[in-house]
């Protein structure tokens, strides 16, 4: 059987997120659809990982299997008329039949936008997270190094979240300044429920002086969630690739 | 009678343009609607210009009169706090009582952006305008050269328009290409109906090689609007700034 690998731009603005709920617009529902119609069956996709409502994805990806013998860039350009203009599709390529979007997954990059001018951009209100004070970006990224390596990260992980092995592994995380943008690029094996949410949070808090530099590290050998920043909105969170 | 000048971006895409008409969502009434409840008095917005349903502004400008005491400061925050997410005042400040934002205005710069990867972006759907085949820019910037200067538009108006004098001065136009992106930025005294996506759309068909690189001087010759492009969308379009 054939297994296809699909890469995958959205916008998650007008999207309940990723995974498939009744009566939600989903982006795995678009996908599915698109799929069903173009293939002529029932195609069930599985996803490297769900992404909340609002949040982004330039390059998130799926795979699903079929017998089909659609050419992949024929595929690729039915896709892209089918499905609304929130979904874009990348690239679609046949991969080994051992492959899984989610289980064989070997890092994931996420960035966060934060916009750090006096007021909030109109053209870019769904696309970045405000904050109006300034923040230091030094101060973040001495603090975020405390992340990089293999940790239990339970302090960085959403109340209520039912995951038993709370240990990932940081391999980088970089903070910049680009004018009055600030971006945080994190890359890992895995993260836990709204942990790059708690990240960004955690990281604006410092970066304001609202917390201490050391604040990732008590976090990291206490497990205590609360000593962190809040949760931050969905709008500024990205998935950029996800490499294999 | 105190003048007051705005700086204004925008996101057009919800809008039915600047200009209000009955039962539309348009900039020009929000910002009416927010004066008139933070002032607690009718006021009467000047724009430089009207833009069209889904143009965007970057700094579009406009004035109004008022006797009323509050701060240009706070004013800028009660605008912000009252307006809808895709409209922000970038400044508010007091001006000479002859100043008239459409008037008194020298110079305007328009962007238009074009997005030429094989598909459109899902992320940035209704802020640039997606065409797929490649762009030649350094055939696109020796067509534009020939719109400098001081010259009768008539061939780039929209038909329909019933504007008598169509001189018009361009200062300065730069196609640039950034990555899959091609940006064309144009710098005029002013623009007739539609006169930067009739250029945006004459440039792009320069660019594909299906119109040679002298149709914008013969444009200018013979007034012909049949010898241009089409109007390009408006999601393409960008006021970026008005100069006084």
């Amino acid at each position: 059987m054939r297994n296809i690998k699909l890469t995958i731009e959205y916008d998650g603005t007008n999207f309940s997120g990723w995974q498939i709920q009744k009566d939600k617009r989903t982006i795995e529902e678009e996908l599915e659809t698109a799929l069903a119609k173009i293939l002529k069956e029932e195609v069930k996709v599985i996803g490297s990982g769900r992404t909340d409502a609002g949040v982004h994805a330039m390059g998130q990806v799926a795979n699903f299997k079929t017998d089909k013998t659609i050419k992949p860039e024929e595929l690729l350009y039915a896709l892209n008329t089918m499905l609304p203009y929130d979904i874009v599709i990348l690239n679609v390529e046949d991969v080994d039949e051992s492959f899984n979007a989610r289980i064989s997954a070997k890092a994931k990059h996420y960035r966060y936008v934060i916009n750090n001018a006096k007021f909030p951009s109109a053209l870019n209100a769904n696309r970045e997270y405000h904050y109006k004070y300034f923040l230091d970006t030094e101060a973040m990224q001495l603090a975020a190094n405390d992340l990089k390596g293999k940790h239990d990260f339970k302090a960085f992980m959403a109340a209520g979240s039912t995951v038993k092995d709370t240990e990932r592994e940081i391999y980088d995380i970089q903070v910049a300044r680009l004018g009055n943008r600030v971006i945080i690029d994190v890359v890992g094996n895995g993260f836990l429920y709204n942990m790059v949410r708690i990240i960004a949070g955690t990281l604006i808090d410092v970066g304001s002086g609202k917390l201490d530099i050391c604040v990732i590290k008590n976090m990291i050998e206490t497990g205590d969630r609360n000593l962190g920043g809040r949760t931050v909105a969905p709008e500024g969170l990205f998935l950029v690739n996800v490499t294999y």
